[in-house]
Formats: structure tokens, C-alpha cells, sequence
């Protein structure tokens, strides 16, 4: 093992996208249901995939079980071991103790931050989704001409809670990012309001969702945005963060905006990391869905032209405890085999190498969140 | 040699979409101009292209040559051999046992897919190309109102042919994917129909091609799409299979869709067919151009997220007997050396590489196509 | 070091599209500045990224300081050097002999051609920036319906002079390609024409950039065309030149176009280069950026399906000679290493691999501008 995967494996990530793990214990059905981002579907396992491959090989001897092992055993043992034991070994395994946990998406009850961060040994932190927010100011019921100003002063209630360090949004999947870039005025933001209270159902109205955006923008706050792929409600094409360059050209100098995932469109957030100051992305979700074995291949591009002080960690781990120790791993991989090439082909000093290591992995999301390595204030 | 390799070595695969070659025998221009998607041009011979150093380097030594002959030394040996000796050699070294044949792209007179079948010692079905169908339709003559049924009718005979298995649709090539995505109505299709009829030439309205996935929809047979690269009369960027998003959406768990070639799009196939139940891509036509020495390469992309079910083999050969031999080379070599590289790294078991090796060649077709290897019931 | 990387480094390369350097010796700051697409950012150097850490490995030798010097002490040698000697021995090292040097774009003073070419020992030709023309023309002051003539003669006279060998746009930064293909009509012209004249800026009205591209044939020469990735000013989705095909099919058969650097979208440019007789690529730009540990992965993808007689060199360096030598450098290692790789691994034989690395080094450019290798005919 060379000198940047020891670093690496010494470095505590901050994990500075994740979710909770769901608080019950799984069956097959529903641990493979997680296991994808698309369905379980007859006749194919969802542990014929690359994830899935790289469940059995890397997490199976966490599990005490030999690597490679079938897919019934694993979850077999996985269910005699029960959830809480289970969590535990992936997350000490996982080498992270920050996590700033998205608290907004949670279809399955989930563990909560608090609970993360002592399975981890670590400190939690929480990411505000604003469409939550905004969708539980519409449930409560308000005027259309109040909803501007009850989504924004819900949105800074829900920021100044202790521990949170960011918004998120997943505009993404709500209209994807061919937006008009300008802040809507009032008169529009009420009438898309009316229009939104009259039909129900989730945040999509364009004129909303650019509003949510210029809301994050006054929150001050860091802002993460789901970019790239996800689960089939995408439209993949439209969430290509290069469709959000209008809107960061507006915003430029103001909150740092962090890309998320970016899968296939890595290589276009670098671009957008590498010209606007304070865009950054990371390239998580992406990590544990291509497994350790093709990490370093999707790394490489991610960091083509970004510069080092832009990458950030996160695993995206939702629902099984398994992603917060694979993202981990392929992270640390793909990263350890990208940067020991360099060094070993004298392209990259190795204390240059060390540094853009600790940077990606820790600093870099300390710096952008400002976060204090032992905790949130109150905590 | 690794025991992947030997292993695909061994599969008979079934390639899921090619066509026939020319049934005439060929002078340099006409052989030129098989070897490119674009045209043969003054000054710049074909063989100058990654395709082209493939064909001398794995093509000569089938027609009794060294590695690397020279074209023009080539060309004399492969007219001297005679085009039926030149197809048996190719098709022999396939490898191939079953050839889905899309029959309806024959701007030159092709062999049948049973002359195919018995050049290589295997078995033939057929592809109904849609167009081809809603083409004749418009040529024999019947009133707008009367297109939809006519259409339908006519396709319902095609597919019902002894040995179809599957259709085809180049709707990236007529509108590109940006289609309304919902079934058009009987009003809507006649007007289109008036329309076609009184402009003529092919089938390029986007009311008529929607149409025409949605007739596919009702026929229940597979669904084979042509993404991504091809001649320069697609528009390469409309021809993303991620804006097909909406119509799969439409049409979940209805019939099989099989995305072909994909490049440079493979990522966002990938993503389909991880999301959706009934998507399938390959990587056909893309494995012949970028040749063996980069087949790892796309393939690798292919399958960053592709459930293992999902990918298929195919070697979209048209014209020349070479893409027969070469596209299957391309696979087993670049499959191969992605598979036994992470058997290697111990993050896939050998055994489950070569499962995923006779799936995607071989069985992940027979599935979704119900073939019987033996060929089709009047053989 | 391998036979290809023999051959390519005896090579005297043509850099078919670059700019002067600034005629000024340079602070931190400015050095900074010019090393990123971006902005220089408080808290963060651009050293800090691929591009930076390739000057600290590969530029520092040249000023006689060890591999991976700091970039403090990087700066010292460079300002006690002074810039003409750091440009000479950048533009020796470069092992470049001819530059067609774009003189349209001029933030800062820079050195001319004939300087760049003295410091080199080579000779240099002129690409006319033709927004630089037009803009000349709205400046001096012209009827709105005489623009098209005067923007024509302008032009004409421009490429008349000595030693222009292009013309280029930078449409891609003005609208992007998603530009109504046909030739505008005169009425139109000068209707844009007027609107422009009275809002004044820059020109990046769509039926005026149509109208320039239209201009462009209609002058003969070959046109180079910004695609891919710039600072940001750029649209990254809108500069993908797949959205240029309509244009390309309306205009073959007439001038050579050269699509500049391309990435992300180098696969997208090598089908366009596949298909269309008279379109060619390079990765300039990108290659400096990427730096040579990366440069090998973004010309496999770039050379993927190219026909060897379409990629050529440019270093599109600016402002900085490093990236003379840079460019020159990563596109040597890089081509060499994907060459030598497959001469190798018997996929190509080895006087192939040197015939290719002549052409895309050289030989494709100077057939492409009809350029004497010994300088254009007044020098």
C-alpha cells in the first residue's frame, strides 16, 4: 500500500452529504429496494450490479463472512447481526466523524443525525431541504401573497436551529435547471403560489422553484444541490449543472453553492468549479454505485481540471448503513490510485499529493461549512 | 490468456442487432465507404480511422495475411477470396450462434438473414424496422384517416412473420427524442398523415413518430432503438436516450426497450437501464469503430452502473463481413479485460465474472428476446 | 522512453491555434490569473490545480529549478529571469516551429507573432478573429445596411493581408450553437444590424453571428471555432459543436472547420470529424489544463473514432509561455503513451503509430492551411 492510501485511511472524512439509515430491520425485498436507485424488479437482483458486487466483496467481512460471499448469506447474517450492530461496524468502518446529514428526504423512518454520529463515534450536522420547507408551509395553509414571506421566515427558523450548516435543493428533480436565472418578483411568486395551492401536490412550479433558489441565496447559508443522476424521477439531461450557469453568474460572490454527485456530468461541474469561486462538487451517490473498481476511473475525470481546494467528500449514503462504508472505501480508493500514479510517474510531489488528500477529504468541506471538527455548539 | 476470456472465448453470443452485408462483390470505394460512417473522401482513406487499423490488424490473418497488411494488399486478397469465402471466414470467427437482422436498411441488396445464419453455421430472426413498415404504407396509397390501422395492420402481419422477434424504430435519426412523450390522438395522427402525404419523402413528422413508438408499444415485441452515433444525418445531441425519459415513463412495464450503440451517450443509457425496468442498452457499431484497443475503455463507462442483466451484445455489422468478426473481438477483448482486471484486484469473484461474461454475451438476449438457440419454430 | 516518443519528440510540431503572451513581466497576481479559466480567488492559488502543479513539475526545470518548486520560488526565478528569457526558453522547449497565432483577443498587451515565432526559432502565420472585425466596423461608424458590406470588405482585406492562414469565431461564447443554420437574409442583417448599433457592446446578436459564420465561407479560408470549455462566459451545454451540425450540412463541401479544444465534448467533435469531410479537431486548451499525468486519457477519448488525418495540435496557449511548452509536452506524453500502448499490445504496428503521430503533430496542419513550413511568403 503506498503512502497516500495510508494517509487517506488515517485522514476522518467529513461526510458532507448523507442521509439516515432506515430505523427497522430489512427483509430482501426491502434491503435490495435500497440497494438500487431504480425498483427491485423480477427476476433481477438488484445484487447484480456493480453495487451490489461491491456489497458482497467489501462489506460481507465487516459482517465476519468471506468476501464474495452469495447474497442470501449476506443477508442473513446481516439480519442475526440486527440493524443497530449492523450500522455500527459499517459506520466505525466508514473512518468519517462529521456528517452533515440531509434531514429532508425520508420516504422510510430514518436514524437521525444524533444517532449517526454515535454509531460513528463521531459529530453530526444537519442540511435544511427547502422544499420541505416550502412544502410544509403550503400543507399549513397561508394566503398565496403571504407564501414569499412565511417560506422565507420558516426557511431562517428552520436554519437557526442548532447544528444546521446547510440548505439543500433538490430542484434537479423538480424542473431540472433550464430556469430563468432572476429572482421572480413578488407579483409572480403569489401568483405561482395561487397556482400551486389550487392544483396541491409537491413544489414543480418553475417560478417556486427558481424562488427557493434566490431564498437560499438570502439564507447566506452553503447551498447543495442535487445534480446528475438519481432515481428515475430525473430527467437527466436537465439536470446537467452547466444549465445552471446564468444563475451563478447572478449569484456569483455571494453563498457558496456545492454540486452534488454530478454523474455523467462530472467533468461539467469541474468546468463550473474551476471558473465561478465559490462552486465545489463532489461527486458522492456516484462513489458506491460504481464500487471501489471504478472509482478512480470516475475521480480522474471529476478532477481533471478542478482545482483541489473544490473537491469535497460525501457518500450520499441513504437508507442501509453499507453506503457510508463503500463511498468511504471507493472514495479513498480511486482517490489513493489516481494520486499514487501521479507520484509514482513524478507527475505530483508526494507531499502535494498528502495535502490534495487531507484537502478533499476533510479540510476542504471543514473550510466551506466552517465547521468545528468537535461539534456543533450546542451538542 | 485468462479464464474470462477463455470463457467468452467459448460463449456462443447472440448478437442482438446487425444487418446483412453487400451481396456484390467490392472494389476499393465501395469497401471504403462500408468501412466509415461518413463518406469516403479524396485524400483521406478510410483505413487512416481506428476501424481501419483494426481491420488490418485483426481482420488479414483470417484472409491468410500478416497483422497490419497494407490496404491495398488487403483489398486484393479479399477480392481474390471471393465475398461468399470472405463472410464464411468472418462469420465463422464470430463466435456468434444466433443474429437478430434488421432488414430494413438496405440501400444496397443484402444478404438475407438466413444466408447469414448458414454462413456461420447458426441461426437468423428478423427485426421489423417500423419505419420501413409506415413507409410502404404511404407508398401504396390510403387515405390520412385511414394511416393509423393501415399502419397498425400492416405492422401486426410484419412482426407476425415466422422468425421476427423484435422491431426497430431510427426516430433519432427523424425527430431526435425531444417527442411529446404522450400517445398521439386518431386527429392528430390523420392530420399528420395528410400532411406526410402531400410533402412525401420519408417518415420524419413528429406526430408520425410518436405514433410509431406508441404502435410498437402495441405490438408487445421488444423495442429496438437506435441512440446515439451513426451517420451525419443524425443530430448527435437529439439523439441522448436520456430524452426518452418521459416516454419510458409512459410506457413502464409495457414492452422491452433496447437502446443501441449509445455512444457517447453509453452513461446515459446506463442510467435508463438501471432506473427502468424494461430498459436494455449495448454498446454495438461503437465496439467495431473505436475498435479492440479501446473497447475496454467504452465498455467500462457502459457498465458503471448497469445492473448485469441489462447489458447486451451486439454487433450492428453492416455491409462488410469484417464488423462481424470485429465487433465480437471488441467485446470479448475489452469485456474480457475489465473483468479479469477487477478478478485480479479480488473485487469481483471469478465466478460471478464469468456469469456476467455469458450474460451480456449471450443469455441477457436469449432472455429478453424468449429465443429458443435452436432457432425459430419453421427453421 | 518508447520509438513513438522518439519520433513525436523529433517532431517540430504546428500549432494550428495559440495567442502572444503578455508583453509585460508579470506579479503573482497576474501570473495567477492567467493560469486559470477562472478568476484568481482570495484563500485559494491557482496553483492549487492540475494546470499549476504540471508548471511547478514540468516549467521549473526550465528556469533551473528542481521538479515540484514551490510556487513562491517559482515566481522569484521567473521575475529574476525577466520574460523574454522566460519565453525563449519556454518556446524552445516547445519544440514548436509553426504558430498560427489568433491576434483577436488582446485583454492585455501581448507579444505579435513574429516575436513569438523569434523566441522560438520558428515561423508564424495570422488567424483573424472575426467578431474583432465586426466589432471594428460597428466602432467606426457605418450605416445598418451597409454593415454587411463593410463587415465583408473589412474582412476581406483582413485575410488579405501577409501571412493570415484562418479565421476564427468565438460564437460559441457570443450565442452558442443553437443558431438558426441558413444564411440570413440581407433584410434581416441589417435589421439586426440596427438593433445592434443602438444598444452597442459587443456583438452577439443570433442573426449577426449567423451572418459571420455565413461570412466565413464566403472568405475561403479555414475557420477555427471555439467549442468546449473557456472561462466563464462560456455556456458549456451551448458550445457542444454536435449543435453545429445543421450548419455543417448546409455548409459542406465549402471551408475547412476546426473545432478548438472541445472538452468535455471531445467525442461529440470526433463524430462530427468522422462524418463530415472538411471538419477536423483538437484538444488545445484542455491539454495544458488537464496537464500531461491526464492528457493521455482525454486524446484516447478524442482519437476514439477520429479518422487519423482530422486531430490536430494546437496549445491555444495565452498570456503565459509555460503553456507553449505545456501544451506541447502533455500532447507529446499523452499521445505517446496511447501510440506506444497500442504498438505494444500489437494493435497497431509501429509505422503506422509514427505515420500518425506525424500528422496529428504536423503534417495534418499544414496540409489543412496549405502552409510552407518555412513561413508565409513575406517574411
Amino acid at each position: 500500500m503506498g503512502a497516500v492510501r495510508e494517509t487517506l485511511d488515517a485522514v476522518r472524512l467529513v461526510d458532507h452529504h448523507c442521509h439516515g439509515t432506515v430505523a427497522a430491520d430489512l427483509g430482501r425485498d426491502a434491503f435490495e429496494s435500497l440497494l438500487t436507485e431504480g425498483e427491485a424488479w423480477p427476476g433481477i437482483s438488484p445484487f447484480d450490479s456493480p453495487a451490489g458486487v461491491a456489497v458482497r466483496r467489501h462489506c460481507a467481512p465487516l459482517l465476519d463472512l468471506p468476501r464474495h460471499t452469495p447474497a442470501e448469506e449476506y443477508l442473513a447474517r446481516r439480519s442475526e447481526l440486527g440493524r443497530r450492530e449492523v450500522q455500527r461496524r459499517f459506520l466505525r468502518a466508514a473512518g468519517t466523524d462529521v456528517f452533515c446529514v440531509d434531514t429532508g428526504y425520508a420516504p422510510d423512518p430514518l436514524t437521525t443525525p444524533r444517532e449517526i454520529a454515535e454509531a460513528a463515534g463521531g459529530t453530526s450536522y444537519e442540511v435544511v431541504r427547502l422544499e420541505g420547507v416550502a412544502e410544509s408551509v403550503q400543507t399549513a395553509g397561508v394566503e398565496p401573497d403571504a407564501y414569499a414571506d412565511t417560506f422565507r421566515t420558516a426557511a431562517l427558523e428552520a436554519v437557526r436551529r442548532p447544528g444546521v450548516v446547510a440548505v439543500k435543493s433538490v430542484a434537479a428533480y423538480r424542473t431540472g435547471f433550464d430556469l430563468d436565472p432572476a429572482r421572480p418578483s413578488e407579483v409572480e411568486v403569489t401568483e405561482a403560489a395561487r397556482r400551486w395551492f389550487a392544483r396541491g401536490g409537491r413544489l414543480d412550479d418553475p417560478v417556486l422553484v427558481r424562488h427557493l433558489l434566490w431564498t437560499a441565496v438570502d439564507l447566506g447559508l452553503p447551498l447543495q444541490l442535487h445534480t446528475g443522476f438519481g432515481d428515475s424521477d430525473i430527467r437527466l439531461h436537465r439536470a446537467d449543472p452547466a444549465r445552471l450557469t446564468d444563475w451563478l453568474h447572478l449569484t456569483a460572490g455571494t453563498i457558496p453553492v456545492l454540486l452534488l454527485h454530478c454523474w455523467p456530468y462530472q467533468r461539467q461541474a469541474a468546468y463550473l468549479a474551476a471558473v465561478f469561486e465559490r462552486v465545489y462538487l463532489d461527486v458522492g451517490l456516484t462513489l458506491h454505485h460504481v464500487g471501489p473498481a471504478r472509482a478512480g476511473g470516475v475521480l480522474a475525470e471529476a478532477l481533471e481540471i478542478t482545482p483541489f481546494r473544490k473537491l469535497l467528500y460525501s457518500s450520499d449514503a441513504y437508507g442501509v448503513a453499507e453506503f457510508f462504508h463503500l463511498g468511504a472505501l471507493a472514495f479513498r480508493q480511486g482517490l489513493a490510485e489516481l494520486l499514487q500514479g501521479r507520484v509514482d510517474a513524478d507527475e505530483l510531489s508526494l507531499p502535494d499529493a498528502l495535502r490534495i488528500a487531507r484537502w478533499t477529504g476533510r479540510d476542504n468541506a471543514l473550510r466551506v461549512y466552517r465547521l468545528e471538527a468537535d461539534g456543533p455548539e450546542d451538542d
